[in-house]
């Protein structure tokens, strides 16, 4: 037994990247990205991305050098999650919200030989170049033009140097691409940003990210040729390895620049979707929509980012979403836990069974192991549904690491082989994980730890409530106490401070009550919906100390 | 990013046996196997599992050793494909149609430590024990007494020695189970049997069972908590994988100790089945079935192991079943090729459909690559449909080697990274592939090469033929001439030999027309329904030179 050992027929390395050639055999045909007036198939897909690849060798991109793209969610974004790794490059997505200053630290530090703008990116990132140190090498710009955007169509492809689509014009179809020595090498960079003020880029290998794309598809039962409506930004973790897993099945990729909530009703007329992602922020906008109208066909919505709040989940659910809850981080490359449904909760009255969604869950299929943690012993915690502890995971998905710094990596995956994510939650008896807070999120009142997430989600049931964060705002006496910072649905029915103070204490421990209510117009948000707490924990603490800390 | 490399959060080993723990999680108070009058839900299934580990373990079967299995369907077999490997040993099933010679042989090879009974089977291993050379060590046996059988209850306990519900008993459901060391370690051990002569010992190890579990689920579009039928015997390449893929997703596992038509379409009914798999002779057994009736809900039914006749296909799916065909080998732990559905294909006519169907189709998303090459050039042959060559496969569900034969190991698994099946087909031009024979069953007449399964093919559409096989028939002129050996459906509407060939004849080049007929009551088969095609061959030898032959 001692001598059977890998060889190379049973060795190759696990890549998602096999999953585009094999869909041009079997769905040549089919539709695999529509966006606006365009239309393309497998095949056309497989020749373009090959074309990109080819044409990405020929400009001197080589095996290990990172290439970013800062687009939204159109066709080019989509083929090149392929073709800069079939050339043997690292793609790095860029989210195209961020500021130039932020993304010019991460074009140096992830020393991108090259870059793809989306046209309407092109100065941010021209800015962010012009920050570059004296005496630096600059990455050369690529720019992806749209003739089918109707609003801000492309300048003219002259005035603007090297285009996307001549590189897919001068590719070579017929290119061998560049397969990956090992499953081990890197694949992905991911910088982590908006919920925390210093990015770190997250380096995912070819295997991680084929065990989180096939994981992710049978957790979700996502069946042959859906059709999948991409909000999710293709920026935020590779859209939680959905570009892959449409290879995979030969799903129609829908594209869209922008969208609101009227866009997403109009896109599952028209294109028949089945499946699309998107965090709470995106439910609650399609429960909210105003012109909102009953689904003709159920619609496949997979959530994750933040807890969805259960009035949320039971709004959406009504109109004919079927929701799925996750949870995941880019250092996860995807959803790795999931609230599996029991056939048994059909049975409770949809209050309780949205509570019961709002739960994290339990680890994915191709996970090895998920815990709860008491952060000093390193015991798991009881499972109670009580004891806070961190949450820390185990498997094939988790990064490589973080690129250029080990301190960070060796802090979060230690010896004892666990990742620890920061986050902090509770294991419940049934064995489900429910998270109530990032680590710095939890407020320490009178030394209770409070979850900022249940008073949220008291917060949420609200019926005039739109948006709810609560942050911790300095007290001499308490230490910190909660401070809401809230967004009302329509600005006629306002709710006074002390009349929301009231509903939260007929309905939480008085220490949970927000000793300080904020009312903001809309409240300060990532670009893929997560409220962004380190500004409202700063807006908190120049409130100064609380007043009412001593009742 | 060269120090980025593999930490123990992020490279725990691939295995499925981790799929049960989360099932009991998820699926605790469904059910996982269902037995005559016995079930069990997952939580049951999961504590048992433990407790047979365990008492395994206090038995002193550690890391390596092998522990056998002669059982049929039933639950201690489904248990006993975790509860073996998560004690740390390999678990090598084995076929118990065959005749004690054979396993006597294949108990020695392996060096079992122990052995699983069925009561029905244990005269047939007191027997393969008996052959051991003298001074051998005799491994112990474990009865597996089966209560709930109705024909051939067990026979008392007391007179047996110990049982497999006395090790449930004696286990402890709190047992640690014994992770693999490495994803490569060895899990299971399978002999391949029937078609050929000399078995050979297949080892798996976690990984690559881990890749074709979750394959194979994605591959044929397997939803959560399917009834899945087992007709497929556990033993045969451990059912396809399925035994872990049904602890994926929480199905419920229907046993059956043996079958018939009636059994399946009365479990089908009982028990509202979805899925079930199964050689062609099985869709041939339902289709031709006196008291069939259409399905009242679609049943899945996944074909492989032999090319399916198209006919049998057409009959097979006008009664409601839903037929899905792969391709694979005891060597490659499941199907790892399979003939993926075009959605242009539903508008050709039925029989149009059936042929299109009986191809064996494109890799599995979890496989690395597929090709038929020139058996002389190692050169991909040109897809044309017509050009045969071997089929070689490269990925994840390829196996570790045979066990203690480094020379076949060698011979089939090369430094060119394939895996040589030692199947012959070919490459049509839309990229699938189609099996024509095994290199051995191929027949040469007059230097043309003769794919033995074309004309079978045609032999299946005949009407008053029930089953068909071809072998070669020596021949002084010819070299070989195709041998037809066939089995009429109803004994009284007999055709000729002369009309068979005729019929031949209008439909297929001349050539490859059999030159001899042989009606036989039943073809000689393998316990999964393969034609041994060596029997057949040998009978053909005894006929001597073929008297048409120089026609």
């Amino acid at each position: 037994m001692d001598l059977l050992k890998p060889r190379p027929a049973n060795s190759p390395p696990l890549t998602p990247l096999a999953f585009l050639e094999r869909a041009a055999t079997v769905y040549g045909d089919c539709p695999s990205v529509i966006y606006n007036s365009t239309t393309y198939s497998w095949s056309q897909t497989h020749r373009r991305c090959l074309k990109v690849a080819s044409a990405l060798t020929s400009l001197g991109i080589k095996r290990g050098h990172v290439v970013s793209v800062v687009a939204p969610n159109i066709p080019a974004m989509y083929e090149l999650h392929f073709a800069i790794p079939m050339c043997g490059a690292i793609l790095n997505t860029v989210n195209l919200r961020l500021d130039a200053r932020t993304i010019s630290v991460m074009l140096r530090h992830s020393e991108s030989s090259l870059i793809f703008v989306d046209h309407l990116s092109r100065s941010l990132v021209l800015e962010a170049l012009s920050l570059f140190p004296p005496n630096t090498q600059i990455p050369n710009l690529i720019l992806i033009t749209d003739q089918d955007e109707e609003e801000t169509p492309s300048p003219a492809v002259d005035q603007v140097g090297p285009t996307y689509e001549g590189l897919v014009e001068k590719g070579d179809p017929g290119f061998q691409w560049v397969r990956p020595e090992s499953e081990w090498g890197p694949m992905v960079l991911n910088y982590t940003s908006g919920t925390t003020s210093s990015p770190k880029g997250v380096v995912h290998c070819h295997r991680g990210l084929f065990v989180v794309t096939v994981d992710s598809l049978i957790d979700w039962s996502v069946p042959k040729q859906p059709v999948y409506l991409w909000t999710l930004p293709m920026f935020h973790a590779n859209g939680w390895s959905f570009p892959w897993g449409m290879a995979a099945l030969g799903g129609t990729n829908i594209c869209l620049r922008k969208f609101d909530a009227k866009t997403i009703y109009a896109a599952i007329r028209r294109h028949g979707v089945t499946h699309m992602c998107g965090a709470p922020v995106v439910l609650n906008m399609l429960a909210n929509a105003p012109d909102r109208e009953p689904l003709p066909n159920p619609v496949h919505i997979l959530t994750a980012g933040a807890p969805p709040p259960a009035a949320v989940l039971l709004r959406t659910e009504t109109l004919g979403f079927v929701v799925s809850h996750g949870y995941g981080l880019t250092e996860t490359g995807g959803l790795v836990v999931s609230c599996a449904w029991k056939p048994e909760w059909n049975r409770f009255p949809a209050s309780e069974r949205a509570k019961l969604k709002a739960r994290q869950g339990v680890r994915t299929v191709g996970m090895a192991a998920v815990d709860v943690v008491d952060p000093e012993s390193g015991a798991s915690v009881k499972r109670d549904g009580l004891s806070l502890g961190e949450i820390v995971l185990r498997g094939g998905a988790v990064m490589l690491g973080y690129l250029k710094d080990s301190v960070s990596t060796g802090k979060c995956m230690t010896d004892d082989g666990w990742f620890y994510t920061g986050d902090v939650g509770v294991m419940h008896p049934d064995g489900y994980l429910e998270i109530k807070d990032r680590s710095k999120d939890v407020i320490i009142s009178g030394g209770e730890n409070l979850s900022s997430v249940e008073v949220e989600s008291v917060l949420y049931s609200n019926p005039a409530i739109n948006e709810a964060a609560v942050v911790a705002r300095p007290d001499k006496f308490w230490g910190e106490t909660p401070c809401a910072f809230v967004s009302l649905k329509t600005e006629s029915e306002k709710p006074t401070e002390k009349e929301i103070m009231e509903y939260c204490r007929a309905r939480m421990p008085h220490y949970m009550v927000p000793k300080t209510v904020v009312f903001m117009a809309e409240l300060p948000k990532t670009s893929t919906g997560k409220v962004q707490k380190f500004v409202l924990r700063d807006k908190a603490k120049t409130l100064g100390e609380s007043e009412v800390s001593r009742m």
